[in-house]
């Protein structure tokens, strides 16, 4: 009897390690925020999920270290690759330039916290990082209803570097190139929330202000965003607790 | 009759300052090879070009020297952008894995040299930077006829990440965007050194070896496409004197 249960538990444990086994692998950009971490919380549910980080010099030092609790409370193996964007061009990089308080992205202007070609690069090295560990997907977690002037942050964007992946890659012309996947891209900042809760994400180990601070700011836009994000999903924002 | 003199030598210079003010920037992806020295010295009869170099842990180091003498030759302001793909998977990159000798891209194979997504990710960096310095123009040396297996080398490829750029840069969606320029894509080797020749392009501070010695080492197919194209342009390489 105890053998048998024995058996059985070790069948249990081979069934899932051979359900592991048999995922397909996919690469998850993971910056810290939450539309990310619930996009990691999604793309698990599929594929064995590999985190890409991205230390770019930004403000908000705190953003790393959140991406990593997440990636590792998931059990995600991770990278946090270094690059910089040593040209001028954006209040997220230049320490010369403040963050401005309150909304910016308002009335179809882009905001200057926008990084030139931010998401091209970060998508670029998710699709090396994919194709270089067989990876079938790459999961962002953009969204364009909220910050939708963005212009790397809409659909035409996605589909248009799907093609460029199909074009420039060898797994893309050999007909199986890395799926874009954004799965979040049509939901609001309410809806990411509740999605976020139902598959038990942390939301205290997120990070949205674009601030370097031990706490976030709650002046800057995704400081607003945030904050009325969770008032509408009825909730007290975890990170504030 | 001194002073008049002195007068037009003013007048000249000047006119010589607003022909270099009056010309558009452009920013130009410089390997050290070849290919990108040709390109530079096309780029620079219409434009102000800003030299953007890769440091990606390459074999071939002396790539990168290479690269910033032609741009200094230039009178081009240059930066070296120290990036990594710490993933496995290419012979460019990993220690593990020799440079094959000989010709590799033959018969439709993709060669062991490919790094996955290499010029997206340069392409995705020179559009960042080219949109931040407000240039107007990328331009790559990447050509299509001898190197044909190389995905990211191909018209369709480049085609597809002007359109990215298009809908992912905020200059993009407000029809200005960053045009890609790769004006060697149909021209052959031997085309490629009789073009340098004619604009005064020091080959002997051009690297095309993958491999990281004081000389090339003759038997890599780079080594061998090179030594065939100057034999067939008729003079010998002047790296080799």
């Amino acid at each position: 009897m105890g053998n048998r249960f024995v058996f059985g538990g070790l069948f249990r444990i081979k069934d899932h390690l051979l359900k592991r086994m048999k995922k397909k692998k996919a690469v998850v950009l993971l910056s810290g925020g939450m539309d990310s971490a619930v996009t990691l919380y999604m793309a698990r549910q599929d594929y064995q999920c590999h985190a890409l980080i991205f230390d770019y010099g930004q403000k908000a030092v705190r953003e790393t270290g959140c991406a990593r609790k997440v990636a590792q409370m998931t059990g995600s193996p991770f990278y946090v690759l270094r690059i910089s964007f040593p040209w001028k061009g954006s209040a997220l990089l230049d320490a010369l330039v403040d963050v401005p308080a309150g909304a910016v992205s308002g009335g179809g202007n882009i905001p200057s916290t926008y990084v030139p070609a931010r998401n091209i690069v970060f998508l670029s090295f998710g699709v090396s990082f994919a194709e270089a560990i067989d990876a079938e997907a790459l999961f962002i977690g953009a969204h364009q209803l909220d910050f939708s002037n963005y212009p790397d942050c809409r659909t035409p964007f996605f589909e248009s570097f799907q093609e460029t992946v199909r074009q420039g890659t060898k797994k893309g012309v050999e007909g199986r190139g890395v799926r874009i996947v954004a799965p979040i891209i049509d939901r609001t900042k309410k809806e990411i929330i509740e999605a976020g809760l139902g598959l038990g994400v942390a939301f205290e180990h997120t990070w949205s202000c674009y601030k370097g601070g031990a706490l976030p700011c709650g002046a800057c836009e995704s400081c607003m965003f945030r904050a009325a994000a969770f008032a509408e999903a009825g909730i007290p924002d975890p990170l504030l607790k």
